[in-house]
């Protein structure tokens, strides 16, 4: 997506005789406010200009390529996270290994009773302890699964930049995405999300199409 | 990293006078052109500015953002590429899964007697296989491998881009960067690198860091 001419008028109005309300700038315009809402909020939230209640649109000067950069950084968790899938810790390392295989992921949050997120399992988790001589329907997950609060979660309102630092440094597949939840004092964490590397390959691909230049 | 002063001065001097040479801008600026190589270097790199041969240096006229944008584009593999883990094709499933705990890798390309590309085995064409009632021991991996023609390749000088869509679009963990060799009319594939979601993470968290800004 370019800037479109009305964009680009409107950018002009604000370099020169910002700070200015929306309603000055649609009369320089000779439009309504309504009309220019969508080219204003486009502007804003792609960082050209930023605005103040009670003093209007102002031009932020910054260049091209720090908005790209910044527009990078903005990404969050919670646009690229995908649905999560959950075992009970009751469940064996044979249902386990077929959950995997019919939700098609690579890493399962294992929760209670009460859903809340007490382990993780990865497929090097359970390709390791098949390589055991053990009657996987047998095994418990709960033994091999790496316990709470040593797992790496992560919030919806997160940086995919932090998260992938994360990922690349902790040399994990995926982590949860968490909202804490009190009870009784405790802190608990249910699990609405999961975010993987290929969460990450995703929102690559996506900057890498963002065509927002200036 | 920011443009220097100097880099900046030079910017300047091609916007107004390009195309102009390497000399005539240290003349501008009494300095050597010795002096001014790495300075030139970093603004044609980084996409400012562009050479021609016995026409001089002219400023390409693209704002930051399309710059930054093009930069990403413009990762290749062979910047990010791990070194690739194989096994022979007589391996068995025992073998190979001690092989990819043993190198820490998700992906295993196996090659046959030649060194040649013959299939791929990913953690999860091991942990199934390892579901079955089986002794791993003795089954071949060339049982349960993927099989060129069907393995997806990519080349060094491909971009990153390009492989993380295949990566998204296959649905797969990783792949492995080959170069062709030929050998009596068949054309064979020598695996070079192995390329995965971790390089695409890890080439974000590059890109996110790139401050060269203008």
């Amino acid at each position: 997506m370019e800037l479109n001419e009305r964009q680009e008028q409107i950018l002009e109005i604000v370099k020169e005789s910002g700070p200015i309300t929306g309603e000055q700038i649609a009369e320089k315009l000779s439009l309504t406010r309504a009309t220019l809402r969508p080219d204003l909020a486009i502007l804003t939230m792609s960082g050209f200009l930023d605005a103040r209640p009670r003093v209007g649109y102002y031009y932020t000067g910054k260049t091209g390529g720090q908005l790209f950069n910044e527009r990078m950084k903005k990404l969050t968790v919670k646009e690229f996270q995908s649905i999560p899938v959950v075992v009970n810790e009751s469940a064996s390392v044979y249902d386990a290994i077929c959950t995997m295989f019919l939700e098609d992921v690579g890493t399962l949050f294992v929760v209670n009773k009460q859903a809340h997120l007490v382990g993780i399992l990865s497929r090097k988790d359970l390709l390791r302890a098949s390589m055991g001589k053990q009657d996987l329907e047998s095994v418990p997950i709960s033994i091999i699964m790496t316990r709470m609060p040593n797992v790496t979660t992560c919030k919806p309102s997160d940086s995919m930049l932090e998260v992938a630092n994360k990922l690349i440094n902790k040399q994990i597949d995926g982590l949860p995405v968490v909202r804490e939840v009190e009870d009784n004092g405790t802190v608990n964490h249910e699990v609405i999300g999961r975010l993987t590397k290929t969460n990450v390959t995703k929102a690559f691909v996506y900057i890498a199409n963002d065509d927002i230049h200036t």
